[in-house]
Order: C-alpha cells, then structure tokens, then sequence
C-alpha cells in the first residue's frame, strides 16, 4: 500500500515557499502488534512549525530535510492490530503530513468524537486551546477587572485566550490584522479589538483602550505590538510569551527597544512557554475548556482549506495573516 | 539648629555630574511627639537613585528639584521625643541627604549593633542583602549543580547574589569591570569571575565558564552580557531583573536584539522585582543573612568614602565602577 507524504525539501531562510516543501509517494509499513493503519483526516497547520524547518537549537528538533513533516493530525483507525483502537476509532496525534500514518496505539489519542465538531481536536480541544489555557490562567493568572490584552488575538489560540479571560471577568483588547478578524473579535465578546495593519499610532490605540493600564498581556506575535505593550504595564503585569509570529522569518536577528528596563520598573514577569510544559495538567485543561465549550462559553473559528496537495499553501498562509481561528486542512 | 543638605539641583540628561548636586544650610525643626533628632553616621549611595534623578515613571516617585535626595541613612539617635528610641540608639531608615535629620520614629528601625559592623546594615543586611536574598532565593530558586550567572558581581547586591547561590550548591559566575574585582570574586568563593571589559568574546567567556548551560541569571548590567547569557540558557532558566546600570544613563532608548524568541525557545522566565515587593518577608531575610554572616559563611566588602561633602562624588562614582562591594560615606 502507497501513501503521499509531504517531505521538507529544504531550509528556508526567510519566508518558506512552496519550493521548501516536496511531494513523494511512500510504501506503508504493514502493521505490527499494537500498531494502528491511521487515514488522515484533518491536518494542523500551526506557525510554531516554522522553527522546526530550521535547524537552530529550539524547544523541539528541527525536521530533518528529505524527511516528511511531522505535525498535529486527526485521523481514523483503519486497520487495527492494537485491542484498545478498534477500526473507525478517531484519534489525534503528532504524525507526518501523510495520507496514512502507521502508528503505535500508545503515540495517539483517542477522542471523544461526540463532544464537539472532530477538527476541534485540532483546535480548541487540542494543542491551541490548551496553550491558551495554560498560558493564560497559569503565567497570566487576570482576575476580575483587570486588562488583559493578547496579540494574534483572531488566530487559533488568541481567540481562545480571549474568551477565557472574559470568562475570568476581565477587560480584553485584540490585536488582529484586519477590519474582518477586529470584526470578528468583538462578536466573540472581547471590550477592544485594534487592525495593528491600519491603526497609526498602536500606543496611543492601545492607551485608548486600556486606560487603566495593562495587567496581562498573552503575547503571540512580538514586535512593535509588544514594544507598546511594556510601554503600557502595571505593577506587577504578567506576560505570557507565546508566540513571535512577527519574527520567525526574519534573515537577521530582529533588534528593538530593550525591554528590561521596563520590566525591572513594574516587576512585571515574563515567561516563555511551550503547551508541552504543561503535559502532566492536560487532561483537566481538555475537561474544562469541553466543559466550557459545552456550555455555550467558548466559541471557535476555524479557516479548512481543502485536500492534501493544499497543506503546504495553507501553512504558507499562516504567514500572510489569512486564516481567523485555527487553519487545518481537511484531507478526507 | 541648621544642617548641611544636598538637594536635586537639576535633572540630568545622561550622566549625572556634580553640577546635578547643590549643597545648602536648613534649618533643622524642633522635635514633636514621637520623633527623634537623628545624626547621620552612613549615608548609602546606590544605582537605583539615578532613576529618582529622572521624572519617568517608575517604581518610585522621582526626586523633586530644589529639594533634599533622600536614600538610605544610617543615623544615630541624639534627641528623642520617642520612648522607644533612646539617646544613643542606632536606626537605618530613608532620609534626606543631611547631617542632620528629624523623623517620626515609626519610620526608622533600630538596629542590632551588635551583630555586626552598624554600617552593614546599609549593606548586606540592608536593602542590597535583602534584595540578592529575595531575588536569587525567589526567584531565581538555584538547585545544587545548577549554573548561576551574576552581573554587576563585584557590586553591593552582586557579591552577596553570587555567595548566596554558592550556598545553594550552585555553579556561580561573576561579571565585573576590573581584574582587581575578579580576583576578589574569586576570594569570594565565585567559580568563575570574568572582566567583562578586557574579555574581547564575552559570550564565548561566559560558554568556557557554564558548559553545562545557564540556569539562572541574576541581572544588574543589562546590555551585552545579558544578549549574551540569553543565548545559552538552558530549558526552563530563571532570570531575576534587577537593575540595567549599564542603560542609566542613556539618553536614548537602548537598542538590542530582542530577548523574546530565546526566552520563548527555552520556556524561561525573565522577573523584574525591587525589594519592596519583599516587604512582608523583610524580618526572614535579615534573619538568615545575619545567620549566615554570624556563621562565616558570608563575606562582606565595602568602599567607603569619608565626608558629607562627597556624598555626591561617591554616588557618581558607582557608574564608573569604582566601588566594589557596598558604596557608603561615613559621615560622622
């Protein structure tokens, strides 16, 4: 049996392109004791990827060129040799950019495909939304009445981050980069919604909405948007460090302002995570944010592009600003 | 009765010269119920001061122009309308620049002079002590094994930072400016000191000197010996925010290569603190670092500079790195 992967081609400097990535036909392995024959049927496309196609030390390894692409998957049991995935069985797991995957049973979860749309698994119920749970209510920690502002805030987990700190009774101001997502951001309940893209003066837009200055801020892009943000801190402000989608293609190390000084006068903290971290809390990160989807208190938004051929276009997309909520690809 | 006072003459753009300094008699007002009449014996001089000389907001308000700095003060008690501070009685507590001061007595402390030399209570069991005991200790939380990284080690904070880490079990690795500092590091018990000013690679010295990596970094400098420890941090790295003296006296906003990506990569967390968060925890921190003094297993150094009239020269002097250990002028 045959299967197409996606392999990386090469190591982009800068943007990746189409060319980074290389399409081949693969055999499938037949399956041994406790393994699992998985169809693919959605795909994550996230932007932390970006840095695994380089090959700087990192949280993770880089991918290994001529080899495909691993990444978050959801796909269907097909064959099964492991007595707890029987056939039709949905999983997710961390699995190459490919038609099938063989996999042993213990490197995939099982999810309950009854709780909410199955690419969810991908999303909100996956490694999005506890990144914004984890990030968010454990290094932000908002209470009541405080402003917290989050970056990328119409992508995959800002929106999420969003909506659980207006879960906590807290002020919330967006970042996004179009009139659309800042559209979509207010429907979603967040106070302040600001286009980073058309806004002149992002100080002065975010003083405008945060007049009592800012007590969190769950940071996904970097940049000019954070620079205004440590200009803005209270006392003791917590900064969740997500993400810096505003410099994973930069050719040279990116400079601005030195933000220690800033940071030294609010004691404010600053904390670099990955979801990883957070492995041994994740099954009552996944119950709670069920529990609150369940209840109608968590909304999500995703951007499915269509067809295998089209995962690399879609990961492209990331950085172009084109996906509201989280981009997956639906396979099959 | 009159007193000397030094006042804020002007704000300084960049450095601070005499020129910022203006000497003046007060008259010194007669004693009210509580208070005491106060002769000063030391007067602290330290870094952070030069943010009160500025009127950005900070974590304190700024100095006024025209009137007295006001800073630590060790001072002995010569009248008293206060039952609990008798004639003779040493307190510490923050003063104007004068000979003479008069407080309420809720707003010094007594000391202890007995348990060491009084003018350490300006030092190691002062503010610079409290603030290594709680910013390493808290913060930064060493484990035995780890590495831990000091700037500015030769300082007031510094040297006790880098003993307290050694206490720990820890690796400890001192930056200063002089080979005449470094061999006093070395004294200290420090594994490894580095003249950051003759070194021509300091991010090759500090990779020599931490093979293993930096777990903790405990930061007074900023600038390039943080760009540099912030390439080799190890996966989840504690960074206590100190002071930036190496940023004081910029005129412009200081530029480098932003921190984010590499705190982001190794999930760290970078923490700015001032002691006053510690206020609550004052009477533990003394009471370990008088017992670990009493036990020999801290040292203590300090420049001290005798005359009221070089309160300002001493104070200029700490941004060009004369003092090593505790900067105090003994007054009387």
């Amino acid at each position: 049996m045959k299967t197409q992967a996606i392999l990386l081609a090469s190591r982009p400097q800068g943007e990746p392109t189409a060319n980074h990535f290389q399409f081949e036909t693969r055999e499938v392995p037949a399956l041994t004791t406790d393994q699992v024959l998985l169809k693919t049927r959605y795909v994550s496309v996230d932007p932390y990827m970006r840095g695994r196609m380089s090959d700087a030390k990192s949280y993770i390894a880089p991918f290994e060129v001529g080899k495909p692409i691993v990444g978050g998957v959801m796909a269907e049991v097909v064959e099964s040799q492991n007595e707890k995935l029987l056939v039709g069985s949905l999983v997710v797991g961390n699995l190459a950019w490919q038609e099938y995957n063989v996999a042993d049973g213990a490197a995939v979860q099982q999810i309950p495909a009854d709780k909410a749309p199955i690419s969810y698994f991908l999303g909100l119920l996956g490694m999005p939304g506890l990144t914004a749970y984890f990030g968010l209510l454990d290094i932000c920690q908002p209470k009541a009445g405080e402003t917290v502002v989050v970056s990328g805030a119409a992508g995959a987990v800002g929106m999420v981050v969003g909506q659980l700190a207006k879960i906590q009774g807290a002020h919330v101001i967006g970042t996004a980069g179009s009139d659309e997502k800042v559209a979509y951001l207010k429907e979603l309940g967040f106070d302040e919604a600001i286009n980073y893209k058309t806004t002149p003066d992002i100080a002065q837009a975010l003083a405008a909405a945060a007049p009592n200055g800012i007590d969190c801020y769950f940071d996904n892009v970097g940049g000019a948007i954070s620079d205004a943000v440590y200009d803005q801190l209270n006392k003791h402000a917590r900064i969740a460090l997500c993400g810096q989608i505003s410099t994973y293609n930069a050719t040279e190390v990116p400079v601005g302002p030195r933000p220690e000084g800033k940071l030294l006068k609010t004691s404010a903290k600053l904390q670099g995570f990955i979801v990883s971290d957070y492995l041994n809390r994740w099954p009552e990160g996944v119950k709670q944010l069920t529990e609150w989807y369940s209840e109608g208190k968590l909304k999500f938004e995703e951007t499915i592009t269509e067809g295998f051929d089209q995962i690399p276009a879609a990961f492209l997309g990331l950085f172009k600003g084109e996906n509201t909520g989280k981009a997956v690809v639906k396979v099959a």
